[in-house]
């Protein structure tokens, strides 16, 4: 039985601290709705340039896969969460038997963190994904190619630190594995895929469980990079009823408190296959801000705190566009264009509040919302066409 | 023509501050979508316990009817708006002689800042509001009430520094007379009313106007108090684009730059007539949080920063439940049941942060959402009937 806070008046009229770990824009969102509730917050992140930095009630400078930092800030909190899987597990595991609340937990978190554990933790659950192969170091794939034991080609992960597609690349030939860090990776049969689908699961500490609608992350045809997040996802009912059900397996699986984010590839063939999960708010429920009835930053905190969860469906249909730093600037960013999207019907910008661009980095997003799905995409489109994140 | 920063990047680029007078929920709930859009932001309050202590970039303790206090303030930032009426225009007159830009302007506010000159302003406008007397002291009503000059009942207003109900009360005997305040003050006919509406406009610094739908103010049948704000009014179209047409025509009266809610009666005869109005977010705009494409308070940051207005149409339909401090209740507050709120349907309560409760003190309001309006009243009604704000 955990003995948390046993109602919410706890969380904010006595000496109750929330802790987060990583301070970037997952966190920030999450302050917002923190205030909102009035609960009080500390934020842990190595840069004093955060995004985190004002709206939490404190920030405390210290690198997260620190042993001594996470368990030092962890010990001042009653309830410690993340904004970013990569953060010290060995703290977590000896706060929680101090008697820390840590949601995700320790045993969660570390279970996802690696990406070979992950796919291990599939296969050992009967839940569906793409077969794969385990290796300790990138150098032995040569090998296990030349002796037959692999085939051309594959995708190749980092088992470790990969985040927004870092560590990630398509091996189509051996000269394609040049380059690559000499590290612990899986290979992963290249499924050929329709769509790619995402659903976030939230669950309280009680175990009462939610599911959002399944969104779709529509690629551009060419670059092989997401574009448009879309809620709801344009497929079958019954596509949908199958994302769904796997994605409350995988959540009951891992037994996880807050919000885990599950994508998954709908193959050809109407398949699902998880490719990857993320426990915590992820990019693919940002659009929940504007278009949910309970935004996944709010439900992230009604979970961790054992709370009542909120509702998940949809008030009007929303799409998601990210707004990352354009190839061949770096420097003092610069939102090229903003002034013209927000003319545009149901346009809401999300600035991060960072400084710096370089080529990729995830800056901010626009959510574009309409009660016709079609027309929120053709918006969706123009704005995509229209801003663009530079250096000045 | 009014030289302010030319596009959105300046806002967040450059070294642009806001600054905002106030410190309480009004403000805190603006800064969140500072926080959005990267916005750097300073806030003055007298109170260092004031909600916006966090969230902003720069706090700074200060009177707000202190002219040096205001003035010092103002002249650090670029673009200054105001979250409470309350503060000392002579400073803010100087602030614009000298190119800080001040919306609501110091004309807007002294026109509406005292009650008489408020209502003078709409008899010079030709816009409806119920007939007055002014008085220079409380102490001149009697006498002209002896002379036949005024009849009873009438309400009477304090003509400064009335602020949520406070410094009203309805006359019905000169025994009623007895205990008010011997101050400038206007006496209003008592105009027997079927509603009590609110039209939030807003106007940028171009001259975009839009209106935010029609909403009715449901009061307590015996207490005489407002219960629930209602988002769309259930009132007649025809009424409906009345009172929206009125509140435009006020606004056109101001020139007002930001937000301007214009409350009214709708007379047992279907005539509106004009309260009285607030230049900046206001209560009976807090629904549009959750039901609305744009919140009032983006739409105010949108309206003074002279970026295009969002859209003022709702998702859904939304209800607002004021969280203010029961009676016989003062210290240490603590929201009875709050918890079981959260369970019920599209329920957000937001907690403004104040720690000590007292009589009718505004704590907190709670938003109810639903595609179905009555089931949404039905649910508020539950609210009301469950949540209890008492010190411990």
């Amino acid at each position: 039985m955990i003995s948390l806070k046993t109602n919410f008046m706890d969380y904010f009229s006595s000496n109750f601290k929330l802790g987060i770990l990583g301070g970037g824009q997952l966190g920030k969102m999450l302050l917002n709705d923190t205030r909102k509730f009035d609960i009080y917050t500390c934020v842990m992140d190595a840069s004093k340039e955060a995004p985190c930095n004002i709206a939490c009630n404190e920030f405390h400078l210290g690198d997260l896969m620190d042993y001594d930092a996470v368990y030092k800030f962890g010990k001042q909190v009653d309830v410690l969460t993340i904004e970013i899987e990569n953060v010290n597990v060995a703290a977590l595991e000896d706060l929680e038997k101090e008697g820390i609340k840590v949601f995700p937990s320790s045993k969660t978190l570390r279970a996802i963190q690696n990406k070979a554990t992950q796919k291990l933790f599939y296969i050992d659950h009967n839940l569906p994904t793409a077969p794969f192969s385990r290796f300790a170091y990138t150098s032995e794939i040569k090998e296990a190619i030349n002796h037959g034991g692999l085939n051309l080609p594959f995708v190749w992960k980092s088992a470790q630190f990969g985040y927004d597609g870092q560590g990630v690349k398509i091996v189509k030939s051996m000269e394609d594995l040049q380059g690559l860090p000499n590290v612990e990776c899986i290979t992963e049969t290249l499924v050929p895929f329709k769509n790619e689908l995402a659903v976030i699961v939230a669950r309280n500490v009680s175990g009462e469980t939610k599911a959002y609608p399944v969104v779709e992350m529509e690629f551009h045809p060419e670059a092989n990079q997401v574009e448009y997040v879309i809620c709801p996802a344009r497929i079958p009912d019954e596509v949908a009823k199958k994302a769904k059900d796997i994605a409350l397996k995988v959540s009951a699986a891992y037994n996880h408190v807050g919000l885990l984010a599950v994508e998954m590839f709908q193959t050809k063939e109407d398949d699902i296959l998880i490719n990857e999960v993320a426990p915590r708010p992820h990019n693919s429920g940002h659009h929940t801000i504007e278009s949910s009835y309970t935004s996944q930053f709010e439900q992230h905190l009604r979970a961790i705190l054992n709370l009542p969860l909120g509702r998940t469906d949809s008030k009007v249909g929303g799409i998601m566009v990210n707004l990352v730093g354009a190839e061949g600037f770096t420097g003092n960013v610069v939102y090229q264009n903003i002034e013209a999207i927000m003319h545009m019907d149901g346009v809401t910008p999300h600035i991060y509040g960072k400084k710096q661009t370089r080529p990729f980095r995830k800056m901010g997003h626009v959510t574009i919302v309409n009660e016709d799905l079609n027309k929120a995409r053709r918006i969706a489109e123009e704005v995509k066409n229209t801003i663009k994140v530079i250096a000045k």
